[in-house]
């Protein structure tokens, strides 16, 4: 790989599959199997093995012609690319229903993300913690995030403070939004934002379910 | 609308942005604001107004020139065409760190999911219970799929386990698959399947936050 090329951004929807393969790659591993070819990728995860190995060049490491990847190196690689084996220090935003259980979810550490501190208004959570992880009034931020070293807000408040928080987050020198709320928070180029779009998910699923299935079963909506 | 066009289904891309309308509109309502052009929510939400009308159309509500749509009605419309009115009853597979924590979060409750029970295959927790949803053993899945009337099962186990609960719980009849692993799951075009990335979005951002930033800062990974 060139410099050029190595200082290309991925794109996102590389970075939408690359988790995809790492996945894969870890279960081969469980199961000790030696290589793995993008072909056999390909069957197991449904996207073409050109996309595959396009994608998987952003790595820097090339499967052997007929053998294919190293099952070993390749999970490595992928989980170094990724990020997931070094710490990113976030804070959380609104530590109501959802963002407490976020903050409880100790399987986002294990994919590098190490909440520090959640911020809130409710008189009755301020102050107290969820698993070790301090709970400060919104007031708080700015010095806060400083203090932490932190790079991510993960915001999960009601809709009608999520802009307010966000600006918040940015001016206190977060760098990266990660919006749980299903409002479109508009930001500057320079902030990274990422929008989990729990409720539109339900939205497709609700719609297709609602709709006489092929079976010809009448649904009761 | 007539007869063809009510039957047509909604793409996905329009599903996945009606709820972000839903947002910015119940917004509006909360601030008592009383009419809202398809121009307006362009603004807010950072879609072509053109894209809104016709997302919009599938409601079979239209907005009056000028003026635009009655907030209260299109709330009302848009709550009512997603779904979130009404119960949708789920059951939960893999209680661990990220299972319990959705279980535990009340908040997918107001978006019209029930969360009926749980199944795992841990003795520690099976028997036991989260905000009185009772967690049984895996085994008892097809079983009591049917006796709750279950339609989508929401997927939170370890990637190894994905794929053979996912097809244990279509043959339960299960209808609907919500993926919160990051293991893509294979099924018949007959199942519903909704894949939330969590670790896609984190990829994203731990990337763009690693390269040099705008201002120039070099970043420590």
């Amino acid at each position: 790989m060139n410099d050029a090329k190595a200082n290309r951004l991925p794109s996102e929807p590389t970075l939408h599959r690359l988790p995809w393969y790492l996945a894969y790659v870890s279960l081969l591993r469980s199961r000790d199997v030696e290589y793995v070819s993008s072909t056999a990728i390909s069957k197991e995860i449904n996207v073409d093995p050109s996309q595959i190995a396009k994608d998987l060049s952003v790595l820097g490491i090339k499967g052997k012609t007929r053998i294919g990847y190293e099952v070993v190196s390749l999970e490595k690689a992928l989980r170094n690319f990724l990020g997931f084996n070094r710490k990113h220090n976030a804070v959380m935003i609104g530590v109501g229903s959802l963002g407490g259980a976020l903050i409880a979810d100790t399987g986002l550490e294990r994919f590098g993300l190490n909440i520090v501190a959640g911020f809130d208004v409710n008189p009755d959570i301020v102050g107290s913690s969820i698993k070790n992880v301090p709970i400060f009034h919104i007031d708080e931020l700015a010095r806060r995030a400083v203090a932490y070293n932190a790079e991510i807000a993960i915001v999960a408040v009601p809709v009608e403070q999520a802009q307010a928080v966000a600006d918040l987050a940015v001016a206190s020198g977060i760098r990266a939004l990660w919006n749980f709320t299903p409002f479109r928070i508009s930001t500057s180029p320079s902030t990274v934002i990422q929008n989990t779009s729990i409720y539109a998910h339900l939205a497709v699923m609700y719609n297709r379910l609602g709709v006489d299935d092929e079976s010809g079963v009448e649904n009761c909506f």
